[in-house]
């Protein structure tokens, strides 16, 4: 099916068909290229140190220029260090096993044909992403480690530098003997070039989105190529009747106020009407800084609470605000979570093992804890060793997606003539 | 997010919502409750056989009436034989095993938290799909086996029957017990109903088209919410030249007219250019009523062969028509597969291992066959027991898809008050 919609040549169209004839290369071989390919993109980006600072430095200075703010520019910037601890990221992304090629399963039928399915790339893969270039070097490297091409769109803000890291990235490739076109950069950042990416059927096999919620929404709601989405985490914590007030304080502290940009971070909690510390617990966060939002009951019982409104309840604050909740069961807090909730990460503090299981069970999101932070959804602290992000679908992938979550699979089957 | 349009309450969103509420309670069943209500579902239809007929009878009238092609209206008829299939194949999925609460994998992390991912139904599944009122139980029979929640929508000309058989799934359903709501039709049956469905992302955690390449392609190009695409087969035979001549040609007639108008059906042969039977083939498919398009080299060959244009490489005929190139080696045999299949089902007929692995290593397709016929793709013969469909895309589920792939994942993480 050809969405493009114009015949004549264009950059999106030569980068397509280009991505799609280095896939085909790409997915047969073998690993130690592959690797062979990471390090050298590692060694490169050490060796072009200045080429690179002085691409970046272009863009802040039209950052600075366009009044991005502070922690844009931040997040736009390179240094030494940074570009230091991407090359390192690198040399450890060879030390993780390759997916491809994985024999999942094998059996045989009763007519005497074998079959097996394999772990194969998923081909050609685009990711849609904003300001920040080191997920330029850490997009191509997860498609490359996992025999794909990718299609990278990156923000117009750090064209420069993106450019910069794909000449350095495309040359240590093709240095190594691989198809440099596995990484291509679409230099024309305009949103009509944006949406015809996200309509590209014809090339590719799936489109990521990285970044804003935003972002998010645009891509799922203009693609017609798969999307794999990742997004918001209004996630919670709930104390119930039997959890222990230690544990249950630091958990809800920790989980809100560690890092509380993040999607992992809690911003709402709930707590069983018997559990007899809401005050010290909403002292303990108030003592963090974070503003406290509660219904009646917990305005009742702990000092200089806010009103929580209906929208507070669906909201992802992303700051150190959160809003608390007295029920009067595990059920409740079930009903009230998969109601209000994004489904990324869910956290039960409770002694007991019955509820703990009520609660995982009957919880629909990616991650459901038992006396645990929700702060450890990520592909590190899962032991994946690579994070592509954490997917809040139930299609695919679902929470945080390592290697294996850019591949497909093939079925191969062996016979001696069969016939239907 | 919320794509559903209007604010007043209709059909769609009232569904919605119902179906919602039904999947987390479906989600929790032991499999004996859901096999129980498939179980009821096949003795319901059974005892209504007399009803479900008469609403069926009054589709044909209409159908008829409107001009229906005689295969429609085929595809559209039920009987007392269709029915007792139907409920017979509802007491067959009763035997396989539920995916739902199967531990994929278990593991611990240095931090001692302890994690393990176990398979959840989907939520709530979307099916759109054309005349065949089996489908509507088949469907509804494998998202309950699945936990799931699901919303058929059929078309027009089947509506009478779907109502009726969607009637008697329902009150079969509670009477075993289990909410009625999780087996919902969408009874409206205009297009903005149905764009509407594609955009339900609040509801819908995927939409799963069966039926024409039409109705796939609208499906693609307009929903926002996941999509499993199953379509189209351009199926090649590729015989290398250590093929074993009976072998060739059986495999090769097979694939083509066994079932010419199916998705696993070939549609072109290529042929290793010093095979040497390539006269032989021609008239053996021609033998069987198959009209043979070719390149020059076959015309040279072979006696009343057409001459093959660019589109017949990529057409897929689904008729007694066949298209045969001579190719001058395995590679491109699979560079032509890789241009111009759909990446369903592909094959090599060869005495060598080597090519076959090359084959199949690098045919891009769902699946890829050694020595047997393409025919073999589907759920039931690759041993699943069940089909939801024949996936051509590689998120998600690819190839045919028996009852994991209406299931995501969920990881439940334990500690004793891990924080980060």
């Amino acid at each position: 099916m050809t969405n493009v919609q114009t015949t004549q040549a264009d950059e999106l169209q030569i980068k397509g068909q280009k991505a799609k004839q280095a896939a085909a290369m790409m997915g047969v071989l073998p690993t130690s290229a592959k690797d062979g390919a990471l390090k050298a993109i590692s060694a490169g980006l050490l060796h072009n140190t200045p080429y690179l600072l002085d691409a970046n430095r272009a863009d802040l200075d039209a950052g600075r220029a366009a009044g991005l703010s502070e922690s844009l520019l931040d997040r736009l910037m390179l240094d030494e260090a940074r570009i230091r601890a991407i090359a390192d990221a690198l040399i450890d992304l060879t030390r993780l096993a390759d997916p491809v090629g994985q024999v999942l399963e094998e059996w045989e039928r009763p007519n005497g044909l074998k079959l097996s399915t394999v772990r194969v790339p998923l081909g050609v893969v685009g990711i849609i992403y904003e300001a920040r270039p080191n997920v330029t070097v850490d997009a191509a490297a997860l498609c490359l480690k996992t025999g794909n091409a990718v299609i990278l769109r990156g923000s117009s803000s750090a064209i420069r530098s993106n450019m910069a890291l794909v000449s350095v990235i495309r040359e240590a490739v093709a240095t190594a003997g691989l198809p440099e076109d596995a990484v291509q950069l679409v230099e024309d950042t305009s949103r009509e070039t944006a949406s015809r990416l996200f309509k590209m059927n014809d090339v590719l096999d799936v489109l990521i989105p990285r970044g804003s919620a935003n972002l998010i929404r645009t891509v799922v709601d203009n693609a017609t190529v798969p999307v794999i989405e990742t997004g918001a985490g209004n996630c919670h914590v709930y104390i119930d009747e039997s959890a222990d007030k230690e544990m249950a304080i630091r958990i809800a502290v920790n989980a809100k106020t560690q890092r509380p940009s993040v999607c992992n971070a809690a911003e709402k909690i709930l707590i069983h009407q018997n559990w007899p510390h809401t005050a010290e617990l909403v002292a303990a966060l108030q003592w963090e800084g974070v503003v406290v939002h509660g219904d009646e009951a917990v305005i009742d019982l702990a000092d200089g609470v806010l009103v929580a409104s209906e929208e507070d309840w669906a909201m992802e604050y992303l700051d150190l605000e959160a809003a608390i909740r007295i029920v009067s069961s595990t059920e409740e807090a079930i009903t009230h979570i998969n109601t209000y909730g994004t489904r990324h990460s869910e956290a039960i503090v409770t002694s007991s093992l019955q509820e703990a299981k009520k609660f995982q069970m009957g919880v629909d999101a990616a991650a459901v804890y038992h006396n645990a932070s929700t702060r450890f959804t990520d592909g590190f602290e899962f032991g994946f060793g690579a994070e592509l992000g954490i997917s809040t679908q139930k299609l695919h992938a679902r929470g945080p997606m390592g290697l294996p979550a850019l591949t497909s699979v093939k079925t191969l089957i062996s016979g001696n003539g069969q016939c239907k």
